[in-house]
């Protein structure tokens, strides 16, 4: 038995996600019918995290087992074949047979990308959250290191969210201006559901204006849903990076 | 009377180029269109240039003229209302009746990008020509100053070229890599059909290594079609800019 890692990317636009559901169209089913092509057998694959509908990656990481003898450079290869054009395997790695992509250390980053101006942007379109009206770039910024370190994130958690409990630690978070587009950067273990996009929609209050930086001091002090921002649109969204510590 | 001026942006991907074609879908057609539903009359665009199938543009400069009264902010909006996602208006200015997008003294910037690593990028997707195996920048970049100037770009020039002569002038024309892309950034006064792709394939020999920078001057000095590498793939063109002096 081998076990392949296989770093991905993908577009989330076309898909209800990462994780297998019945009835839509989902990202672990596309890799697994290409595995299914690739190796002629089923193989189950297991992913760092899941990503929500619409949401895209740069890197998620996933893991599959096989007794079928293939390259590394055949596998990646052969799954960029078989995948549709909105996911891609960038790189496909033997690691140790008990590599757990889920549980193994690492840190996650992501990204939420705003694009500020008064038209849209068709060479951008599904990758921002189109705003209008002038983000106040340093607000945010002030505001957004409220949530840097271990805190209970309560405030940032989505009905449904299966986490044991809502304690996260963020490494890094920080907000800035790139051309006509504004970023949220957040890196840290691990994230709640929906958490990163009710933080990007909490700043947003913030950068219009309606609260001041120190409020979101507040909003993680409520713990309470109802005290944060709205869910800010998916397609904002991406998971850029995930960083083992060790790689494996 | 009056004349608008429409910057506009599009994703050239599923278009048959700018210019109006019976029984293809263009952008100049997606435009008129758009205006015949926000004025309620047929109003004729006209660009600073044509871009070909498949090319996209971050600014191209187009004029309508109308007797209908809209405020700026009207066009603009009402524009982006109607245009499907893959066309927006960036910006849209009442400037002289006499202002002629294609005859007033302008520089144009095209980008053209290579996406350069093993496997193709799902997020990029339509937007680069990817290859799989490393370019040699430097090569590349050595090679591209023998086009800068005023030459006769013979070699550099489709069949079907409709330009009374060969002879222009690049005002500027570099390469370099930006992470996992190669990018050609070149700006002149005029470009003959398909120059810059043709330019781009050509660069591509250099890169790869089977020509030496030196051979770029020769392709010049050849003034024939033949002497140049072949026509690189539409998708990684971009029209980035239309500067006018002064502008309108």
């Amino acid at each position: 038995m081998t076990r392949f890692r296989v770093d991905l990317e993908y577009d989330g636009a076309p898909y209800a996600g990462w994780q297998l559901q019945p009835n839509a169209r989902t990202v672990q089913a596309e890799v697994e019918d290409a595995l299914q092509r690739l190796l002629g057998h089923h193989a189950r694959v297991y992913a760092a995290g899941r990503t929500d509908t619409g949401v895209h990656a740069r890197q998620q990481v996933v893991v599959f087992d096989t007794d079928v003898s293939r390259t590394e450079k055949a596998v990646r290869d052969g799954l960029n074949a078989h995948l549709p054009s909105e996911v891609a395997c960038v790189a496909a790695r033997v690691v140790p047979d008990d590599f757990d992509p889920r549980r193994a250390p690492h840190t996650k980053t992501y990204r939420y990308a705003w694009l500020v101006r008064p038209s849209r942007s068709p060479l951008r379109r599904g990758r921002c959250w189109h705003v209008r009206r002038p983000l106040d770039v340093e607000a945010m910024a002030s505001a957004v290191a409220h949530v840097a370190g271990t805190h209970d994130f309560s405030s940032f958690r989505a009905e449904g969210c299966t986490a044991n409990h809502p304690v996260r630690t963020v490494e890094g978070a920080s907000v800035r201006a790139v051309e006509d587009e504004v970023w949220l950067d957040i890196h840290g273990t691990g994230f709640l559901r929906h958490m990163v996009r009710i933080l990007a929609g909490t700043l947003q209050v913030v950068g219009t204006g309606r609260k001041p930086p120190e409020w979101l001091a507040e909003v993680v002090a409520a713990r309470r849903r109802e005290a944060a921002g709205s869910t800010a649109p998916a397609e904002g969204l991406t998971l850029m990076r995930i960083a083992y510590d060790p790689e494996p």
